[in-house]
């Protein structure tokens, strides 16, 4: 596995691999299991192409008063795991590599940024594209993977690659959880043990709720949002950031359940630590 | 040379070609001398590439108020001008071809994009880089040619390939002029006679101030815009938008001319029609 830290060694090494296609696997490092599985997952879909997973915490989506400063690094960890995963390079750059000082170009994103994690993050998303574009452009690949648990973002990267034809396939990956069901991420190391202890009704809510619609007791996107409400203010230290059932392309609020394909999002404080998570739901039918 | 007018046309043509390098021209069609020895230039330079030309009047960089409309298009000359000069494509996409009615993302441009023609034509440059984005990621050139006679296009472009790291060289092509210096230019059919009559003075009042720079009768750009200002207001039909001394790179206007390498610049209103010309300068020492 080749650790590149310069654009131009990047470059280089790609060039040295001319006719091979590339799978992206970009993250912010503090690698678990949600990340390997990525990894795992570009393996299994594109078992021809290299896989260039990137490592590199991209302060431009992070808001003045964010984690930024203290969000975990443990970067030989982190290449250990890409290699036992099986990625063929990381691109590791440093913040200085990645931005000219006087960069001057944005990508903003105006549809289905504004709302959900966008309205606590402002200029999060707009970061996130301008960071993604750079690593698309840098490592070329044809396919890119991402994961569901940042649902949002998803829908953002794909509007990116379809609003701007990048010619790449996004394919997300599915969100991997610990044994009681909460959902894999970075910033679960900030938890106290009581908060950790609590934070699985999120998941445990959304699932409970999702089947509720499924099975057709909860008739309206209302009375599904009262109860996941409910059942995420049960546990003491939780607070809501929000709670919404969307379509899952568009973003927008459900009215009602009529021939949608709804998406059950949370982000629900735990003491200082923001946590996300959502599921899925079939297609419903009227 | 094949005509292609979708992006999968496009995309496939890529494909069947696979392995040879492009270089891109995009216009807005109404093609002049000015166009095509862009195409003449990328045969020159790029001689082992496929030359793409692009005919696309773009919405998203005209204002309300602009000549979207009334944009000369003349696709038939257009395209037989292309293949005369060499073109291997030209890729001609309708508007509802090129946007999807939802599109959602942008790309802002922060830093040059806000003075000189972009006072006037706000938006104007971001609707630029987003097009330019676009039909670079749709035909993957590995050079692209822009006429120095959109200088603030060309520096903003030159600001998107650095900042977004795109793996293209941006070749500029020297400003095409009609025999009394006017600059070629589609808008310059909108002129009337004496409007026309009176134009070349752009050209001819940046010349002589640049020499008068050059030659250090002109010690500082404050009496050098004074001279420019006084040129072109002999011209009876002229009215200017603006006249500035700027850095070639930053676009800034320049205080003084020591150790720079100075642009001048010019836009200038002949009745309702807005014609911009630019000349360089060496670098100047102290």
């Amino acid at each position: 596995m080749e650790v590149l830290q310069s654009k131009q060694d990047l470059r280089n090494w790609i060039r040295d691999r001319r006719g091979r296609e590339r799978t992206l696997v970009p993250t912010m490092g503090a690698l678990h299991r949600g990340h390997t599985s990525l990894i795992d997952l570009a393996r299994e879909t594109t078992p021809e192409n290299d896989i260039v997973a990137t490592i590199f915490v991209n302060p431009t989506q992070f808001g003045p008063n964010e984690d930024f400063d203290s969000y975990p690094r443990q970067l030989e960890d982190d290449l250990a795991l890409c290699e036992t995963h099986g990625a063929s390079a990381v691109f590791t750059p440093a913040a200085g590599e990645m931005y000219e000082k006087d960069a001057s170009i944005s990508i903003h994103e105006s549809a289905l940024s504004h709302r959900l994690c966008g309205a606590s993050r402002p200029g999060h998303f707009d970061g996130v594209c301008t960071v993604v574009a750079k690593l698309f452009l840098l490592t070329q690949p044809s396919t890119a993977l991402f994961g569901e648990k940042d649902f949002q973002q998803l829908a953002v990267l794909r509007r990116l690659v379809r609003d701007l034809d990048f010619p790449i396939e996004i394919i997300p990956g599915p969100t991997v959880r610990d044994a009681d069901g909460l959902a894999m991420s970075s910033r679960n190391a900030y938890l106290s043990e009581e908060e950790r202890a609590h934070a699985p009704i999120i998941f445990a809510a959304l699932s409970r709720v999702a089947r509720g619609i499924a099975e057709g007791r909860l008739e309206s996107p209302l009375e599904a949002v009262a109860e996941l409400t409910r059942e995420i203010e049960s546990a003491p230290p939780a607070r809501i950031d929000y709670l919404e059932i969307v379509d899952s392309i568009t973003l927008e609020a459900l009215t009602d359940f009529k021939n949608t394909t709804p998406r059950l999002l949370a982000a629900v404080f735990f003491g200082q630590t923001r946590l996300i998570d959502n599921v899925g739901l079939p297609a419903l039918n009227a």
